[in-house]
Parts: C-alpha cells; sequence; structure tokens
C-alpha cells in the first residue's frame, strides 16, 4: 500500500485538494478545486472544501491509504492555530481544521500551517531551494507573501505567521521620484504595479496586459515591472541582514511578467545590501508553481 | 567538580572573558576585560585576547573543570564560522577561533556567534525571555544588533550573521518631517542620535548627556529619545510581521537614556504593525545586562 496525504490549499479566491505521496508527487487524478470567489463567507468556504476534498479522496486509488490531512492556508492564522483570518476574505477565525474535521473525520491527524510556511518547505524539499539550508521562498502574485527555512526547518513563530513578507513597509529609497511608503504588497503586487502604470496614463487592466505593454517597448510598463521588482528587492535586503539567507525563491503569478524579473530582484536586493554577505545574494525562481502550496501542505505530516 | 566553561566576549571597544557554568552564573573573580579602543588591528586584538584568556583560566577553582570555549563577536562572522570581520573594527577575516586555540590549546572545543545571537540565547534561556519560544533581542548601544530564538533555538542563518537588526533600513514615516533614509543603526544608535539632536542646535555631547537634557524639560533632547525609540519600534514591526515573535528584549547603554524608551519602542512598534497578532508585541527591558554576552557564549557549548 502507498501512503498518501490529504494535501488541502486554502487561498483568497479558491480552495484545492489533491492526494500527495511521500516524494512530493500529487496522484494524478486526484486534485479538485473550487473557485470561491473574494467575497467568500463561512457557508462558501465550508462546502467548497467539503466538495473538493469529497472529490478528492473519492479519487483515491484501492492501493493508496490516506495518513494524514495536511493543510496550507492564507493567512494569518489565528487563535490556537486551528482557524485562519485570512487578509482577503471577509471571514474571521475561520475554523478551518474543524470544519475540515467534519468531512474527513476524528481517525487521521491534521496539521495547518500558512500557505507561505508550505510553498517554502515544498520549494526547500523538492524545488528551487532544494539542498540548501536556509532560504526564503516568496510569491509576488495578488498578494505577496512568503514562507522562511532555517536549517531545513520552516520556521512558523509564535501564531505560525511568520513570513509574512508582503505586510513589512518599503524602506523608502532616497534617490525614489516615488516616496511611496506602504507595505511590500501594497507597492509591489500584481494590482499595484497596474494601478500604478495607470496612474502614469498607461491604459491596460492586466498584469498580463502589462508584460505585452513591456515587451513591446512602452516605457511606463517597464518602469511598473522595475518599480515592482525594485521594492521586492530592498524588502529582501533586509531579509537577509535579519536572517542570512543566501538564496530566495520567487514565484507567483507576476514574477511571470517580464523574463528578468527575478533577476531585476536580484539587482535591486544586492544593491542595497549592506552587509558584504548579502550582496551575494541569489534570487531564482521557483521550481514548483502551483503544485507548491499543495505538495509544502502534506510534507507538513511527513516526519 | 564543576564543568565550566570558557566564555569569551569580543567587542568594537573592548574583549572579556570569564567562566560560567552551566546555570549561567559568572564565577565570581573569573571576570577579565581589556580595553582595546576603536581602532584596534591584528595585533592588538590578539595580545588582548590572550590576557584576557589567561587571567581568566588562571583564576580557574580546583573545584572547577573547562569543558569548552563558547566565543561571541561583533559581526558578521566571515568565511567558515572560523573568522570574524567587525564593521567597527579595521580587521578583516580576524581568525578568532584560531588565535583563541593558539591559547588554549587543541584539547578543547570551541564555539563561535554573533554577540547578538549569544545576547539573545541569554535572554531566552536566563533572562528576560526566559519561558517564552520565540523572541528577538536587542541592543541599542554605540551600535545597534540583535538576535533571534525562534522556537527556543536561536537561528544562525547561512553564515552565522542572522540578528544584524541594526544594518535593516528605516522605513520614512510618511508623516515624518525627517526624510532620514538609513540603516536602523545609522538613525537610532546612541551616536546618530546625539549627532540628530545636535544638528537641532541641542550642545550636549554624549548620550548620558541627552538623559540629562531631556530630565529637566529640554525638548531637543526629548524628540531625539522619541525620534529613537520610534525608529526602533518601525523596525520591530516588520521584524514581526516577518518571524512573528511576541516578546522583544532590549538592552544596551543607550536604551537606558530615559525610563520610558523602551515603552516608547512598543508604542511605535504597536502602531506600525500591520498584523493583528503585532499589535499586542510586548517590548521589555533586557534582565542580564553586560553579562548577557559572556553567558550567551557559554550557553553556545553546553547542549
Amino acid at each position: 500500500m502507498d501512503d498518501v496525504v490529504l494535501a488541502i490549499d486554502l487561498g483568497g479566491t479558491k480552495v484545492e485538494a489533491a492526494l500527495v505521496d511521500r516524494d512530493g508527487v500529487i496522484s494524478s487524478g486526484s486534485r479538485r478545486r473550487s473557485e470561491t470567489g473574494p467575497g467568500a463567507g463561512f457557508a462558501e468556504l465550508r462546502d467548497a472544501l467539503g466538495e473538493v476534498v469529497l472529490g478528492t479522496v473519492s479519487a483515491r486509488l484501492s492501493t493508496q491509504i490516506i495518513t494524514a490531512v495536511g493543510i496550507g492556508s492564507a493567512g494569518p492564522l489565528s487563535s490556537g492555530e486551528a482557524t485562519v483570518s485570512p487578509l482577503n476574505l471577509p471571514v474571521h477565525d475561520f475554523p478551518i481544521v474543524a470544519v475540515v474535521r467534519e468531512v474527513v473525520g476524528d481517525a487521521l491527524p491534521i496539521r495547518l500551517a500558512l500557505d507561505g510556511t508550505c510553498i517554502a518547505l515544498a520549494e526547500s524539499r523538492f524545488g528551487a531551494a532544494s539542498g540548501v539550508s536556509n532560504s526564503v521562498s516568496m510569491v509576488v502574485s495578488t498578494g505577496v507573501g512568503g514562507g522562511i527555512v532555517i536549517d531545513g526547518v520552516p520556521i512558523g513563530g509564535e501564531h505560525g505567521n511568520a513570513g509574512h513578507i508582503g505586510q513589512l513597509r518599503v524602506a523608502a529609497d532616497e534617490s525614489a521620484e516615488d516616496p511611496t511608503v506602504g507595505t511590500l504588497e501594497s507597492v509591489a503586487s500584481g494590482p499595484a504595479t497596474v494601478a500604478w502604470a495607470r496612474g502614469q496614463r498607461w491604459s491596460g487592466q492586466t498584469g498580463m496586459d502589462l508584460a505585452e505593454s513591456a515587451q513591446t517597448g512602452d516605457l511606463v510598463a517597464r518602469a511598473a515591472i522595475e518599480r515592482s521588482a525594485k521594492a521586492v528587492g530592498q524588502t529582501l535586503a533586509g531579509v537577509c541582514a535579519l536572517l542570512d539567507v543566501g538564496l530566495i525563491v520567487i514565484g507567483g503569478g507576476f514574477s511571470l511578467v517580464s523574463g528578468d524579473y527575478v533577476h531585476l530582484v536580484q539587482q535591486s536586493a544586492r544593491s542595497a545590501a549592506v552587509l558584504p554577505a548579502a550582496r551575494t545574494v541569489r534570487v531564482v525562481r521557483a521550481a514548483l508553481g502551483s503544485d507548491a502550496p499543495l505538495v509544502g501542505a502534506a510534507l507538513l505530516t511527513f516526519p
């Protein structure tokens, strides 16, 4: 028999589930997804979770045994690491562990962590940071988040909320004309970058529009992309000073806006570095893509 | 027989040594200190280390056995965690482990960590953060540094340099009139704060002068102190978002500049917090004072 984990990912606009084995492989045909949209309340989330979990469980092969449930969720986690209050959802203290427990019964152990923590764990074990002891993995997308692995172990902190890199404030650059000071997410996320470009009279609507405009030589679109990468890099320079990590992994839809986005981030991080070691930090693309949250959620439960 | 550790602390202007037992107690009469001044080169540091180590070893009681050597040093550590290149000293790649090895011989294990890491370890085990799993301890003095303890374990990072909180850039405050943007150390240290006050036509010379002026109602002196505490707190808000620590310990000479300095830092950290959990972060005074680097260095070697 093959041990597999029921992995669940609760995001800002969807929930997913899949069966994942010890090698981080998602069982083919086991993945289920339900779009919940940005306004999902308690009932919608509960129903969507029930639907994807039952769908995934019913796809179990007769040779597979589900040994545990691993959940990654948009953060922050709240009371007792059993509930979540995602920044981008209207629910507060959503009892995700209890809701999943109702569906799967009492027999299976359930582990919950921040989605960023799951992604960092997955990239560190099977992805772009494999073989590296100390790394930060982050996502630049609708939101900006991340996770931290130190000495091979994911860092949770007091309430499991370590890794909220998007909620760091960006240090203003003395030479910058743009005095925007806010959280990294409010400056560098996909929607924030699109909004900034539109404020500069660029007329597109989405990150994909921005990618196309930049490729055809639009200077505002290019400046917007560089502005996002610069802010991410400046924040990472501080993260490197604080945590002494030598490798940063970047994923998320908006990081694909330009072929050199990750390189621009690395440039910015190195030039904002104060300590010599941080001037050689490597910034690389994520390897696991949209599998990372589920794979990492499963890894929470494997010893 | 009593096991003790030979603990050594290399700072920007002095070296110290002492015998420390498993309970974090410095053996009375064993502490030695040599002032090296800010310009100390290789020979001065080597001689000073030899002097304090031999002095401390010769103070060993006949009932004491030295089982190991623990070294805390101003950072950053450099190549292979055996050498240091302190930011405030002219030496580069100073081979502190080899230099100490020459004095103590080959028999004893030697462990080296950042002084900030040692302080955090000591405060976490025996000081103001005892009983708390996740904490950051920092020093506001001539420099600004710190160390991180997560799940009870001090975090070193890739080269042992995690905790360089003074080398984070301070996010400019939108409402601030002062557009200074630089590292936390360059904004909030004792000398930086005195220099800022003098730039506002305050006429004192030292942190102690600043404390006295503020106490007698000098508005510039008070503003300078508040400016330092505010920058420390703003930086800590980011640290809390990233690491999810619930307790910050503050020590160092300049933190004594005002009775409410630690409270001002807490106020600033809470009001700059983005995540709900960080709005309740506690900021407290260090408990171990100038013993912390030596006690923490000893703890590096106790299992």
